[in-house]
């Protein structure tokens, strides 16, 4: 006979580690009930490339080379990730002045997964880590896994406060790690100045603290000119690159960039933890991207330059008198600052039902508790749906204003 | 300038978590040296499928079914995995007796990591984990990122001793998890009778600690009857599988059946930290399994079973007295118990000089204190090969007799 539910004394939920308690309630939900709002709404919230730019031909048939490796790379293997995709981001990542040999670069499920594990080289309960304030949802979800105090540094238009920051870390000997994402962060798509990042390496390496470099954008940079990655003003950063952006998410595919003392640990976690890669895909990525993806991200650029720009150009012609946004450079967010008197979580749910869906800013706020922003991305909405979609908010925030 | 190593103060490593302190000296590193000291060893060590039976070929077409789905696969999604590879595990493992609902069911990259994120639902620093002794390396190796107290408790023949369970669940009150295999254990080859089973499962309820039932060889039967997975038994059990044994360990994909509770956490770490496997490979894993899997495993099983014979013959004929072995109804291995004047550290030398390679007993126990055991993988090695690689172990076992 089964034993089931009914006929037990205890609950495993009794026993569970403490860092399962952490977990906010998935923002899937809210937006999934906001969808029900409205019979056509356009959806500012995807993190993902556009689909007409994902190269669906291109990986099917890098596929069949992929598989021309089989039975070996069917085996276990490939720990590190396939040397020739390691070869190959070494390469690509060289363009943008950083030097880096394939023996410093792991490849891992998505640079969330690069994520993780770096941080558990790094961080025990107690530990704090430094981050940009507002910042990358998904990040703080990894933090909270580890039971760390989590700082806010305030950002302005050069980005991370370097004064804020510097007392922070003089009060907070606890700090082990300092996440940022410099280049066209999201949500707010500023970008880190020069002379930032120089402050930063340097207080950085006073205190011994790690640099962890989020880049999941860096290639898609739309005006303006590139500024170096932190990794190329110091070889002790870890740098996080991934393919969601640049090929596609489903990929589950980027990598870490660490110093041979960090790298050390991190594939021994990987090793321990989940072994490798899908073998197969890393091949499919490998093969895909050979003498194609600088010419892909190319075309992409042009895509997003362009919905980047009727963006910018329908808020100007949309937005009631007090309110502001941001001005980014590259990757796929306008961040939007709305007056007051609005609270951002009401617009979150009034613009629904007048048919356009924004991401709610307090989700990037560590406490959740900064109600004055909303975050919008054009990456995946073609410009007459961006042009409906901004004339749709305009009315909302007319409509909240009167 | 880039700051280097040279004109540093501090090394990162003074940050690193006490984690990253746990890890013992890979095993590959010796296995690496062992295969220089032959010229053709016969490698007794694989825990891999035969490459006789990867199915490669229908892999490749599999994948190009997979492929149709894309673009909308491209994207994030599936993130407890692709529904219907979830419906197809659930109806294969109905054939074995576990009812259990794709809801139930969280694929992942290798049984590996399901078992880590397992791990992470339950384990704190302090708590203990429950283990046969011997027992898997690797399942060591994730207990050991934990920074738990692991427990062995003696085999015999009908698998872990319940007299010994009893009393360490007395006097362990943080004890949260017992780690079994209990069918066709590595690395002992032993199966845990029903007996046993039921006992097991009446300890764990009664002491509320989870059972977490690792079966990666369970479809790999030879011979004798089969007896009930422990999840059929009780529905509280948290059961691991794996594609690696049936398939190929280079897809990178298992699965995890938990009850509700214990998923709804499962699914909330996984998506935290890296999201999703791999959705393309999910797909392909789909498409190859349907109308085949069962035809394929009983075609790999013939050849296993033959490959068992043919080992447990050379081991009746070539092994001096006083040395033992299991007899095992199915997965990948035989465990051998060489004479008390004998060191299997020793052994684990002298036979790689004489050609065979084995993996020392030691690496399957908690404190690789115990030398008298080597364990014997007969999964990818030719009949004519393994009674060479017997037979050279023989030599070996009499030259150290002598």
């Amino acid at each position: 006979m089964t034993i089931t539910t009914a006929n037990r004394a205890h609950t495993l939920s009794d026993r569970f580690a403490s860092r399962t308690g952490v977990f906010n309630e998935s923002i899937w939900t809210s937006i999934f009930q906001q969808f029900r709002k409205h019979s056509d709404p356009v959806y500012f919230g995807d993190g993902s490339p556009a689909p007409e730019v994902i190269p669906v031909a291109r990986l099917r048939e890098a596929s069949v080379a992929a598989w021309a490796d089989a039975p070996d790379s069917l085996k276990y293997g490939d720990q590190q990730g396939y040397a020739p995709l390691r070869e190959l981001v070494s390469s690509r990542i060289s363009q943008r002045g950083i030097e880096a040999t394939a023996d410093e670069i792991l490849i891992a499920g998505g640079s969330t997964q690069a994520l993780d594990i770096a941080c558990r080289v790094f961080l025990e309960p107690g530990d704090a880590v430094i981050v940009e304030s507002p910042t990358f949802l998904g990040a703080l979800e990894i933090f909270s896994l580890f039971e760390v105090e989590v700082i806010p540094v305030t950002m302005d238009a050069d980005g991370m406060r370097m004064d804020e920051l510097e007392s922070i870390l003089l009060s907070h000997g606890n700090a082990k790690i300092i996440y940022t994402i410099p280049t066209f962060h999201n949500p707010t798509g500023i970008t880190m100045s020069l002379e930032r990042r120089q402050q930063l390496v340097a207080l950085a390496n006073e205190h011994n603290v790690a640099i962890f470099e989020d880049d999941p954008y860096g290639e898609l940079q739309y005006s303006g000119e590139p500024i170096p990655p932190i990794r190329s003003l110091d070889e002790q950063v870890i740098h996080f690159g991934t393919f969601s952006k640049t090929i596609a998410p489903g990929v589950r595919t980027g990598f870490a960039i660490a110093p041979p003392e960090v790298m050390e640990k991190m594939l021994g976690i990987r090793e321990v933890s989940d072994i490798s890669n899908d073998r197969i895909m890393m091949r499919t990525l490998y093969h895909a991207s050979l003498d194609f993806l600088n010419d892909h991200v190319a075309e992409a650029r042009t895509l997003y330059r362009a919905r980047r720009d009727v963006m910018l150009e329908s808020l100007e012609n949309e937005m009631p008198t007090g309110v502001t946004w941001s001005q980014p450079d590259g990757g796929f967010f306008v961040w939007v600052t709305v007056p007051e008197s609005i609270d951002a979580r009401d617009l979150f749910d009034r613009a629904a039902e007048n048919g356009v869906i924004v991401f709610p800013g307090e989700w990037f706020y560590t406490n959740r508790d900064v109600h004055r922003n909303v975050r919008l991305s054009f990456s995946t909405v073609p410009e007459d749906r961006i042009r409906i979609g901004i004339e749709r908010l305009g009315t909302t925030l007319r409509e909240m204003l009167d």
